[in-house]
C-alpha cells in the first residue's frame, strides 16, 4: 500500500493502524491518548473512526479519548459531535451512553481536591467499561477521621482506586482496612521531592500493606481500566 | 506495661504487636517479612505464635514467613516444626496445608529461569490464600512462539501474575492478548541499567497496554496476595 | 586571526569551525543541530555554506539541518532557498535531491503515531546518506497482530530502526523475530515514569534479545546515520 | 606543631581536633561516629578522651560513640571500661550514667521490629542528653488499631520521634493526630524501590501533615539529639 | 449524600471535606495549599469557610492560604475581603490579625535575597500560629563575618528556621553555633546540580552538626508550623 | 504436562523452554546468561542440551554460556567437557570450534586494561558468530597518540566495538575518525560518579559524533552479537 | 535596626547584606547573581552600590552582574548607566573598564557554537579579574583535526577553561595534551540523557586524564573566577 | 605484532600500551590505577616498568600506583622493592624519593578523621609532583573555631585541597576566607543520602563561593595532581 492509503480496516499506510480487534480480544475497546499527538493526528484518527462507523460497523465503541486539551477535544467533537466530553477529566467518550452497569462496585477515592481530575478520569473509564462507580473526595490521612467515617462505604466496593499525590500514603491506609483489592494511582500533585508524583509512586510501591497494584503517575485511564477488570466477576453492590 | 511483657494478645511491650485481627478485617492473615529482622527477632515472633496457638487459638493461620534465608527458616521450624518450607521461594507456611481452592485460577508466568524464586513465592502465596494456581516458566519475548503457544492456557486464568527482570516487557505483551487483569512483578534479575530491577519496574509502569497493576521489585508475596484477592469472585477454572 | 574573521575554509574566528573534511573522512557530511543555536548563529552557519558554495566548492553536501523549528528553518531557506524542508521531521537537506539509493534497505518502524516526527527524521537521514528506505507506522505491541502482519516486510530490511516511547518494548520484540541488526530509538513520548523517554531508553538497553544498538532519546538523525552505515554493504532489496 | 603531637586540648596534629567546647556552646557534648573510622582511629580518639580525663577534666561527657560494631565497641571499652554499651543500638555512652531527666517526655515510636536498632539509638541519645524517654514498637499503619490504641500515650509527649522504613507513612499519620512536633526518622529497612530508605525519606519530606522535621536515613543519633533539644523547655510528663 | 451537596460541616460531597477539627486536635487550624488547585476550587473552598463563618462558627481561624498566585489570591479576597495578603510570601491569612505572641522567639534566617519569599512564608506562618518572630536576611557562608555578627541575636531564639538554596550549607554552620533546634528549609534557588533545591536538600540531610530537622524544598509553611510548635513551651524573648 | 516433565524439544515444564528455533529464525543460536541462575539451574540447562545432542540433533550450536563464574563454568564442563572455556571473558562455547570466518572484520578496542574481560567477551562472541576478529587494548584518550597510531588498523574494520569505562569518551573519538559503524560498550570500570558504568553510558549515548549504537553496561555478548550482524555483508578484510 | 533601614555599609535590614569586604579578603569583589532575584531586588542592590559610590567609596569594583536577562540588565543600566553590558554572556560589569592584564594567559575553549554564551561569560569574568584572555570556538572532538591545529595556542595558556555540552569529552582530550590545569565547564546544551548538562558533568568528573577541576553546569562565572586565580602567578604570555 | 608481544616501548600487544611520553608532554608521569585491575595485570605492568628501567631508561618516574590494596601493593613491591608504600593512602611511589620541592605550598585540609586516607593520597601526589605540602586534619564546620584558628596557615598556601564527606560544606567556607584556589575533594564518607559521597559532591558543585574546582569522589590522586599544577608558578612559602 502507498503511504496515506486507507485500507478499510483502520489502517492508513505510514500513519496509523487501529486495533479494532481489541474489544473481542480483551473485552474493552481501544483508547486514544491525545496529548502526545498533534491536533492534525487526532483529527485524522477520529475521521477514520467516523468513516468506519459510516460503513455500518457497530462494534467500535465505546472509544475513549484521553488527556484531551480544549483544542484536541474540539477536533474530536468536530467529527463526533454526539460524544460525551468531561473537561475536568479531559476525557471524551463515543458513543456518549455508557454500557449498563454490571459486576461489582468500583469506588474511586482521592486524597485532596487537587487529585480530582485524575480521579474523575479513572471513574469515567470504569463506568464506560461497564461497572457501577462512585467517587469519594478529600479523605487525606492528615485527618484520619475523614477516612474512618467512609470505611463502611469503602467496604462495599469490589475494587477501590485510591488517587493521591504528595506523600501518597492513602492507599496503604485504605488497603489495611478493607478486603477488596486497591488500585493505587499516584498523581503529580506536589512540589519539592514530591514534584511530578515521584514520592507518591515510591510510597505506593513500598506500601507495607499487601493488596495494592500500582499504575503510572496520573494514569487515571489505566487505573479505571484495571479496576473494571478486577470488579468484573464480583457481585453487584447490595447483593 | 513494662518492656518485654507479653499481654496475651500478640503484643510484647517495646518489641512487637502482632496484627491478629487481620484475617477477619482483610480476609488474609498477617505475614512475617523475615529478611530485615534478626534471627532473634524472628524466633521471638514465632514463639509468640506458638504460645498463642498453645492457648487454644485456632484463627491464626495460615501465617506466611517470607524472604527467610536458611538461618531464619531454621528459627521458624524450630518452634513450628510442622510448617511447610519451600527453599526456592524462601517461604514457610504454617499450618502446612493450604485451604481448599476457591475462586478463579491464578497463573504465575515468568520470563526466564532466573525469575523462578520470586514467581514461586507469588504462586505459593496465592495458593495459601485459597486460590487454584499454576506456574508457567521461561516464556520471554525474545522468542514470541513460546508465549503464543501458551495463550490458550493464559486465557483460562482469572488473574495472571507476570514476573520478569531485564527489560520487563513481558507483562505488556501478555496483557495485550488476554482479558483478565495482569499483576506485573518486576524482579531484580539484570545488570547494568537493569540492575536491581529498575528498568523492569519502569517498563511495567509505562506499559502501553492497560489492565496492569504493578508491585514492588521482587515482591512475590504482594503479587500473589493481590492476585488472590482479584480472583476471589471469578468462576473456578473449567466452569 | 582576529575574532569574526573568515578564513575561506569554514572557520570564523571566535565563532565556528566547520568540519568540511567529514565527507571524505567518514563517508557522510556534517549536520547542523539547530535547536541549541540562536537564529543568528544558524543564519551565520548557513551563510558560510552558501559562501563556500559560491566559491565553487562542490563537495559540501548533502548537508542536513536537524531539529529546526519554523524560525530556524526560515533562516536556512533564506540563504539556501532550494533546500528540501520536511516540517514534521523538522529537517532541511541541501541540496534537495538525495543521492541515488545504494546498499540494503533501511526500514524505520514506529510504535505509535506520536513517534512519527522522530521516525521520519531517521528515515530522511538514511535516505540522504544514500540508502533505500521505508516507514512502517503504529505497530505497538499492545496488539501483536499488527506487528506480525508486517514481519515479512521487516525481514527484507538490512537494518531496522525501531522508534518507540512509553515502555519502549517494540525493539526487543522485533529483534527477536529477524536476523538483521536493530537500531533502537527511544522517543520522549510518555508521561509519569516514561516522561522524557527515560523508561523507553532503559528498556531498550536492557533488551533480552541481542542484536540491538541504542541511540539517545529522540536522536532520529543518529539512528538514521547509523542505519545507513550498517546497510552500506548489504544487497539491494530484491537481490 | 609536628604531626602526631598532642597539644593537651584535644588536638593531635595531622590527625584529629576534638570539639571539647561543644557542651558549653551547644548544651550537648560531641559524639564520635565510629563506622567510617578505622579501629585504630577509634582507639586513638578514645585514648585522647581518657588522657584528658586523667588530667582532671570533668566537663567531657557524656560522650556518645555511635554506629560502633563489635570491634569498635571493644576498642572503646578497652580504654573506657565503665562505659555503657547497648549492642542493639550499636551505641556506647561514657560515663555510663545518664543525667537526671529534665524537660518534656520524648517518645520514640517505630513502625516495625526491624526499625528497633535505629529507634533505640534515638531513645538512648535523648536520654543521655537529659530527657525522660519511652519506646513504643511495631505500630505500622497496615493495622491502624495498633496506632490508635497508643494515641493517649503519644499525646503525653513533648516530642515524638517516629522511625519507619518501607513506605515511611507512619510520621504523617502520627503528626496528624497530635499537637507536639514529630521528628521523622527514615530507616533503611526495605527492598526494591524502598531499598536504603529512599522511599521512606521521600514520603516523610512530602508529608501532607505539617509539624514534621526529617533527619537523614538511619540517623537515630540526630533524631534523638533534635528531640532532646525540642523537649527541653516543655513541662515534665504528668505536670 | 449526592455529589455537590454541602452538609453544614465542611463537606461538599464528591469535592472536599474540610478538617475543621484540626485546631482542637493539633493546636493549629487547617491551611489551604492553593497552587495545585484550580481557581474555581479555591473559590469554592473559600466560599465554604465564609458560609460556615456566616452560620456563627468562631473557631475556624486563623486559616492560611499558601502558594497563592495573583489569580488565586483574588479569589480568596473576593470572599474574605478582610484577609491579610502578603504577595511576596504568596500567603493570605484570615482573620488578618495574628494571635497575641506567646512562647519563645522564632527567627527565620536566609542565605540570600532570592530566598526571601520562602523565608517570609515561614515567618508569617509562625506568627499566625502565635509566636514572636524576626527575619534576618542575606547571611550566606561565602562571607562568614555576616553570620558571626548575627550570632548574639540567633542565640536569643527558641528555634531558628534557616532557609538556603544553592549549596544549602548555612543550617549546618548555624546549628553548630547555637543550642536551639534548627529547622532547615531548602529552597529551589540554584541552577545546574542545585536546580530545584536538590543539592540544598541533600546537604541539609547530611549535615555534620546535629540538631537539625529538615522540611521539603520551598515548604516555608511547614517550616514555620514546626518552628511554632517547637518554640511553644520556651520562655518569651528577654525572659 | 506435569511440572518437571521434559518434552523432547527443549521444554521442561515449570522450569525452562529453550529457544531452539533461534538459529534458523535469527541466524545465531541461543546463549545462556549464567550469573543470574543457580548452579543447579545451569546444570539442568546444560544437561538438556547434552540430552538433545545425544538424540542426534546437530543444529544446536555454537551455544555460548556467558558470565559464568568458576562454579557455573565447572557445571557446564561437567556435562559438555569438550566446550571451550575462556576464564578472563567468563565465557564457554560449545562446540569449541568457531565457524569459519566470513564477512567483514570486527575489531574490538578497549580504553584500558581493566576493560579487557568485557572486550574479550565481545570479541569471542563475534568470532563464534562467524566473523574474523581482532582485539586492540589500552588506547585511552588521555594520550591521543596511542589511538592515532592505530587508526590505519581501525579503518580496516567493517565494525568496531569500543569498550570503555570511566568517562567513556573513546567511542566518540573513534567514530569521528572512521567510516564504519561503532558499537559502544560501556564497562562498569570506575568509581565515584563513574561507578557501575553510568557515566560511561551517558557519555556514549550523548556522543557528538554520529554512527554509534550503544549496548548495556558490561554487555560484551550483546556488543559482539550486534557487531557480527553488522559486519555480515561487508567484504572480507583485505578484499 | 528596623527592617528596610540601610546602615551605610551595604546592609539593608531584612533584605540584604553586601559582602563589601570581599575584594580585600579574597582578591576579587562580589558578584550579583541576577536570575534568581526579582527585578525589584536587582534594582535595590544596584541602588545600594550607586549610593555607596556616591559617598566616595572607590573600592567597590569591578562588580559583575551575572545571568541578567534583558529586564534585569535594564535595571542595572538604569542606576549604573556606564556599566559594560555583554548581552550574549548576559553579563554586566561596573566600572566598564577591566583592570590592566597581569598574570598568565587564560584561554576559554568551547566545543560548539551553542556553548558560546557560557564560554563568553567565563572569558569576561577572567578579564575583569585582571587576566589576559582569549576565546577559541567550535573545536569539538567529532573532528580531532580542529583541536589539533589549535594545540600550539592552547599550550601557551596558564589555564584553559573548556566548555562543552552533549558528551562533555573535550576537557579530557585537552587536558591529556597540555601541562596547564584545565577548568571543565559543563553546559546545559544537549537533549535526551544529555539534557541539562548532566551527561557532560558526569563525563568531566570521570575524566581519565588528571589535571581537571570541574564547576557547576553553566557556571561560566565560577569557571572564569577560578581560572583567574589559577593564572595569577604564571608568567605573562610571551615571557 | 602478535598478542602478548612486547615492543620495547611500553606496549604489550592485546594487553597494554604505557603512556611513557606523558612526562614530557604534560610535566607529570603516568599513574597506574590498581583497583580495577587484577593482581596479574598489575604485576605485568610493574614488570614492564622494571624491564624498561633495566634497559637503562631514566625518564620513567616517579610513577604512582594508586588505590592499591595489600595484594596489589605486594605485587608492586615484588618487582620494585625500593618503592615507597603508604598503606593509609593505599599509594606506592617509585622511585621512593620525591623531587626537590618547587613552586607554592599545597595544603590538604580534611573535615574529619575518616577523610584522612583520601586526603593523604592527595598530599602525597602533590609531593611526588614536586610541591611542598602540608596536611591539616579534622576542621569540620560543626565547630567553626577549629577552622578559624587555622586560617593564617591556610592563607599561606598557593592552593588548598579540601576533602570532606557527609555534607561537604567545608570547601565553600574555606574558599570564602582565602584568595588562593580551592580544589574540592568529596569523599565517600557518609550514610543515607550522603552514602557514596553524592551529597558532598553536589554541595561542592553548588558552592555559593567562587574559586572552587571539583574532582570526582575519592579522587585524591586527581586532586593532588591538579593542586600541584596550580601551585607550579606560585612563590615558595615564606617568599
Amino acid at each position: 500500500m502507498a503511504d496515506g492509503a486507507a485500507d478499510g480496516a483502520g489502517r492508513i499506510e505510514g500513519f496509523l493502524d487501529l486495533d479494532l480487534d481489541r474489544a473481542s480480544r480483551r473485552g474493552a475497546p481501544e483508547a486514544v491518548l491525545c496529548d502526545a499527538k498533534s491536533v492534525e493526528q487526532v483529527a485524522a484518527i477520529v475521521a477514520e473512526y467516523a468513516r468506519l462507523h459510516a460503513t455500518g460497523r457497530t462494534d467500535l465503541g465505546p472509544v475513549l479519548f484521553t488527556r484531551a486539551d480544549d483544542e484536541r477535544a474540539a477536533a474530536v467533537l468536530a467529527a463526533l459531535p454526539d460524544a460525551h466530553h468531561d473537561p475536568v477529566a479531559r476525557l471524551l467518550a463515543w458513543p456518549a451512553e455508557p454500557p449498563a452497569p454490571s459486576g461489582g462496585l468500583v469506588i474511586v477515592a482521592c486524597a485532596g481536591t487537587s487529585d480530582l481530575p485524575v480521579a474523575r478520569e479513572a471513574e469515567l473509564t470504569a463506568r464506560y467499561l461497564g461497572r457501577p462507580t462512585r467517587l469519594i473526595a478529600d479523605i487525606g490521612i492528615a485527618g484520619l477521621h475523614r477516612l474512618q467515617s467512609r470505611l463502611p462505604e469503602l467496604r462495599e466496593a469490589a475494587c477501590v482506586v485510591v488517587a493521591a499525590g504528595m506523600d501518597g500514603a492513602l492507599p496503604t491506609v485504605v488497603a489495611g482496612q478493607i478486603s477488596a483489592p486497591v488500585v493505587a494511582l499516584p498523581t503529580s500533585v506536589g512540589y519539592g521531592v514530591a514534584a511530578g508524583g515521584q514520592a507518591a509512586l515510591m510510597t505506593m510501591l513500598s506500601a507495607c500493606a499487601p493488596g495494592i497494584g500500582v499504575v503510572n503517575i496520573d494514569n487515571g485511564y489505566g487505573a479505571g481500566h484495571l479496576a473494571a477488570q478486577i470488579a468484573r466477576w464480583a457481585p453487584a453492590p447490595g447483593e
